[in-house]
Order: structure tokens, then C-alpha cells, then sequence
């Protein structure tokens, strides 16, 4: 069991009591009443959440990688033109899951820490019919956040489908699905939305649900397919019991508790306190000398910071030095690079206070791995940005 | 949020307030050691709770419907022949996902409450060269329980895969997955094994494993592909952290206190227990005049019983009349049939004493309903009968 660590990764994160205290209840009848109330005000919340008046909600037990290979069964028909902007490990991924269901994928891709600029995503458009274009928002592998608004713009100039990832993202980025014209977003429930791990949502808004209806195959997987539970998410939305497999009850009761909370905090200022809490962390890395795998500021996230280690730092005695502080923070995840760098992840109920804590343990261990720098540096600038 | 109301309906299921209790508490990091633990933990508990020493367990975040497609998905070939035996909505499911997959599918099936017969199940094996064979073990939507032991030798004697749905048996009915010769059983979290709604469980015999190994063509399924989850259900048995997509973190620790508490039981004692319950629940139906949707006592599962209406009492009004008695029963599933029975489930921690609340309430609710009876009849014939 968890001891009074603070998880600061990026997901699961720190949720808060109220969600894990719904977690916990006894579970009730997935046709009570009082679940299907919780069920269809979960379903209406997330319109707002992930600004998509028009959009239909989806929640399945589930990862984020089911999310993403929802999306990729019901819109991928073989031989379809897809286009992914990579920006990471998860956006690579993605490109696998749409070639798994026939898709005739390019790559479009950056060095490390790079994306590719909003020309060359144009260029490639013009070269190609391609059907629907994925764009990872934030990759939680390397702390890359992707111009979701000026990509999803070309996306509509070229007429196709506007597809993102926002596992990383959605309840802690900027988002506003419907007005950026984006068609489908989907996420996970362990990141900024606030829940346990175990629920993958996706919002599919008109464009994608036409094409889904177009399809010429039927999906080549069963327990994503649309068909079977689209139904089912409109009954519970209706206040009506419908069933087509066993809804995570105890998980969608907590979902309802934490999108509450959501939007009583406010969109706007959710995504503002994400964005302070973003510059207090990377304020405090920067004044310790690391530099971040992004390679420019207006490329990183703000749920998550990537620092690279300094020379002479070993990942692993780094990381373990850190816990002893009590902070969890975790490795590196792109093939290739793992050792190189570090993830703070920042979303969903953190507060400056854990990012002071993260910070101060940063300065312990770096002090214990023999790394010179200005003891308090780091706290201080951290404080100094959000003050 | 649920209130005392007793919920005996076939899943979810009343869950221990220890299982509860691991559910809510703050979740841990998936590569945290104590979570790596209770994951490697859990694994090894599920050989024993599925009696399988040679099998590999695999649990996901999904519901039952996920872990049928997880079968079908890895086992099927396109072209592949199975025979799907019968006995309900789920078994009739399975036939459609392994057709989803390209399996070529025969359905034996039998009349409703019936069976189809070994004799039957054999004429048919002789017939075509099936490479796998579908049991529902116990079908929710019946209550029918197949006789598992010798379809399964059956299934050993033509030399064809054997595949358990055991969503609605495994740790309620006896199922000795090595010693009948099963190849695969799968189920769901929230039946017998006492956990809130949200894992797919499999166990995946050897033979079952060999037949992925000689696939001619990739899983057409991202998320169920085994190729992406074995290697991590390797590494947490083996005590070491591993990636994937993020594990159902709260989910996982409920599991292991779970399966912890079904082992201290043991799994003799275990269907013992529920045998005894089941006869109880019977015995009680029976003494109020109420027929049974199987057609045979040993046709009847123990997980659950499905009860016919008696002439005059209409389903919507009894079922609201046993919830004003403070129980939580379930309608029918089976299309068609759907208004003409009713299931009460009564596994995982189910007690004798919840059966006798239950009889009690439908005393209640048939006595509202105008039925003539002898009232107590039920509630002293399921009392004697454990006694």
C-alpha cells in the first residue's frame, strides 16, 4: 500500500480523498438508479470538460491504450490514408494500433524533443488524401506538446478527420475540441481527469461518427466496437438502463466526483493552474542548470516536466535518492534514451506545495549524486514564479 | 451511492469491505515495489484459484466481454472452425466474436433451459476439424451449467482447443482447469472472484498458448494482442517492473486481498459452500411453486438460479416490490423470454443468511403481487436445507 510518498509521475497521480472515498463504496446494481444517475452526469460532464457540445461520450473499462485502439478499429478501414504526427513513444504507438486495422500510415516525424513545424505538416497534406490525421497533445514519453489548434486548422482545410490523444492532456491542456474543430479526443482516467486507472473515455464528435457509419468493413475488433456500446452511452445519458457489458461502477461513481469537481474548479482555471504550476516546475529545474528533453519552452507540456539528467547523474541512484525524500518521480521512457532523462508529472489535484516538495527532493538527491549547484536554487525560483 | 439494500444479483456482487477498503486507498505507482508485489501476487493466487500450474494468468483492465474477445482475438485464425456449445446469450456472444475474428462457426445449441447433449457435442466433433471448442460454463442469462468436466474430454479425445467462459463460475463452481484438460478459462472480476466490476482474467493452458505461437496472421486486436501483455504478466510474477499500458492500479491491490481471502477459504471448501447456498436458494424457490428457467436440477448452476414468474405476477412490479424488502434482484437477459423469469446471484461472499433475507423479500413481493402460497414456505425450506 501506498505510504505518504507524493506521486508526482505522470499517471496515476495524486487523486483526491473525495475520488478514492467513491472508489471504495459498496458497489451498487450497474441498472440502480443511483448508478445510472452517476453514469449519465458522468457521460454530460465530459461534453464539458473536453468542449464538445456536439460530440458523443464513450467510457469503457479500460487503459489509455484502449482509447487509442477505440479510435483506431472505428475509423481505420483497410486501405485508409492516415497521416501521425509523431512528437514520441506514444505517438508511434498510435501509428501501430491504425496499421494493425489495415491503415496506410505515414509518419510524420521530429527529432528528439523537436515536432514537426506546422509547413511540413502541410506539405504532407498536400501530398496525400489521407482520411484522418492523429496528433498525440501532449507525449507523455518525452514532455512534447503538440499546436493541436493550428494542426486541427489545416486538418479541417484539408477536409479530414482531426484525431488527438489527449491521455496526457484532456482536464489539464488547452482544449476546446468543438471550436478548434477537432473530431474525436479520447484520454485516460489516471492523468489530469482524477480517477484511478481502469477508464478510458473518448468524446467522438460528428465528422468521426459519419465516417464510422460509412465504414465499408465491419470494426475488426469486438469489445471497442462502436456498434456494441454507443447504444448503451445514450441510454445512461437518457437516465435509462441499457446493457451490453458490465459498466466499472465503482470506478464511473468516482469518475462522477472528479469531473464535478472539474468543473466547479472551472476549465479556464484549471488549465491556468496547470499552466502556473508548469512554469514553478520548470522555473525551479532550469535554476539547477538541467535542461529539458523539449527543446524549446513553447514545445513542453505543462502536465509534465522532462528534465535530462547532468553529466555524471545515473538515473536509477538518482531516482532512488529522490524516494528517500519521498517523492516518486519516474524514469525515462523513450527506446533508446531511458537513462538520459527524468519525468515530474504535474496534473489533476497537484498543488504548488507538491511541486516545491519535488523540487526540494530534486536538490537532495542531485546533492547526493555529487552534482554542484546552488542549494535552494531551485526551490526558490519555483516559489518565486507562482507568488 | 448504494444503501443497505442486499444486492444479489449475478454480478456485481456483495463485495468484502477488505477488498473495499484496498479499492479507496491512494494508489501507488504501477512500478512502485509494493504495487510490482501485489501484482506478482495476484498472478501466482490465479494458477491456484483456476487449478492450472501449467497456465499463464492474465489479467487486463476490461470487463467479461473483453476477456471472451481476448480469447477469440488470439486463437482465431481467419478460417479457423469452432464449435460454440450453446446454452444462452453468452455463448451465443462468444459465436459472434469468434466469427468477428474470421472463425468459421457452428452453434450447437438446444432448446431454452436445455442443454445440448455429450452425445450430441461428440456426432458433432466427428463431423469437421474444429481447432476449438467453446463452453460457456455457466451462461448469466440462463442459469444453465454445462457439464464441463466431460465436454473438456471430450475436447481432449478430437484433439481440439478447449475454451472456458468461466465469467460466471470460476472460484464458485468446481473447475479443475489442468486435470479436465482445459486449455483456456477466462472471466471477470466482479462474480465469484469479489471484485468491484473492471478486470479480464484468463488463464492460458499450454496447448492454447502453442495455437497463438503458430498464427498465421497478427491478433486483428491491438489492445487484447497477448504479444504486447504477456511479457508483462512475466515480469510482475518474476517480482520486476514492466510496461505495457497502465495497469488498473486500486483494482489490482482489491484482486490480491481477494484472491488472498478465496485461498484462506480454499477452493474445496469454497463450492462447497456455494453448492450449499444454491441448494438453499432452490429449495426455498421450489417450496413457493416456482419453476426454474433449466429444465433439469443438474442443469442448474450455483452461482445463480433463474426462476420462472409464476402465472399473473408481472416482472417490473415483483422486482420493485423485492427492493422495497431491501433486495436487489435481477430481470431476465435472454431476448425473447425476457419478462418470464427473474435471477437471483449468490456467490463470491455471499452468505446463508442473505438467501434467506432474499426468499423472505420474494415472500414479500409475491404476496404483493396477489400469488397464493404458504407463506414461510420458501424461507423454511431454504433454512432446513442448509441446516
Amino acid at each position: 500500500m501506498k505510504k505518504r510518498t507524493l506521486l508526482m509521475i505522470p499517471g496515476p497521480v495524486e487523486f483526491e480523498p473525495k475520488v478514492l472515498e467513491a472508489l471504495g463504496e459498496p458497489t451498487t446494481s450497474h441498472l440502480a438508479p443511483d448508478f445510472i444517475e452517476a453514469f449519465g452526469q458522468s457521460l454530460q460532464d465530459m461534453r464539458r470538460v473536453f468542449e464538445s457540445s456536439s460530440g458523443q461520450p464513450l467510457v469503457l473499462a479500460g487503459s489509455g491504450t484502449l482509447a487509442m485502439d477505440c479510435a483506431g478499429a472505428n475509423l481505420i478501414d483497410p486501405g485508409d490514408k492516415a497521416l501521425v504526427i509523431e512528437t514520441g513513444y506514444f505517438s508511434d504507438r498510435f501509428a501501430t494500433i491504425l496499421e494493425r486495422y489495415g491503415g496506410q500510415v505515414t509518419r510524420l516525424s521530429a527529432s528528439i524533443g523537436d515536432r514537426p513545424s506546422l509547413e511540413q505538416i502541410k506539405s504532407m497534406l498536400e501530398t496525400g488524401s489521407f482520411k484522418l490525421m492523429t496528433i498525440t497533445q501532449v507525449d507523455t514519453s518525452t514532455g512534447v506538446i503538440a499546436d493541436v489548434k493550428q494542426i486541427a486548422a489545416l486538418g479541417r482545410q484539408f477536409g479530414i478527420l482531426v484525431v488527438v490523444d489527449g491521455v496526457c492532456s484532456v482536464a489539464g491542456e488547452k482544449l476546446h475540441m468543438d471550436t478548434w474543430g477537432v473530431d474525436l479526443t479520447l484520454t485516460a482516467s489516471q492523468k489530469a481527469i482524477g480517477v484511478p486507472p481502469g477508464l478510458a473515455l473518448l468524446m467522438i464528435g460528428p465528422r468521426a461518427f459519419e465516417a464510422f457509419q460509412k465504414r465499408s468493413m465491419p470494426v475488426q475488433n469486438y469489445y471497442a466496437d462502436w456498434t456494441n456500446w454507443l447504444p448503451i452511452m445514450q441510454a445512461y445519458e437518457a437516465r435509462k438502463p441499457g446493457y451490453f457489458g458490465t459498466p466499472p461502477v465503482n470506478l464511473i461513481y468516482a469518475l462522477q466526483v472528479s469531473l464535478g469537481q472539474i468543473l466547479s474548479e472551472g476549465m479556464e482555471h484549471r488549465v491556468a493552474r496547470h499552466l502556473a504550476i508548469s512554469q514553478a516546475c520548470k522555473a525551479g529545474i532550469h535554476a539547477l542548470g538541467l535542461t529539458q528533453l523539449p527543446l524549446r519552452p513553447e514545445y513542453a507540456a505543462h502536465t509534465l516536466t522532462a528534465p535530462r539528467y547532468p553529466a555524471g547523474v545515473k538515473g536509477a541512484d538518482f531516482l532512488e535518492k529522490v524516494l528517500q525524500s519521498g517523492v516518486t518521480l519516474a524514469g525515462g521512457l523513450l527506446p533508446g534514451i531511458r537513462n538520459e532523462y527524468f519525468r515530474i508529472g504535474h496534473m489533476g489535484a497537484v498543488t504548488l506545495s507538491d511541486v516545491l516538495a519535488t523540487i526540494s527532493a530534486i536538490e537532495n538527491a542531485l546533492e547526493g549524486c555529487g552534482y554542484k549547484f546552488t542549494r535552494n536554487a531551485g526551490v526558490e525560483a519555483a516559489g518565486k514564479k507562482v507568488s
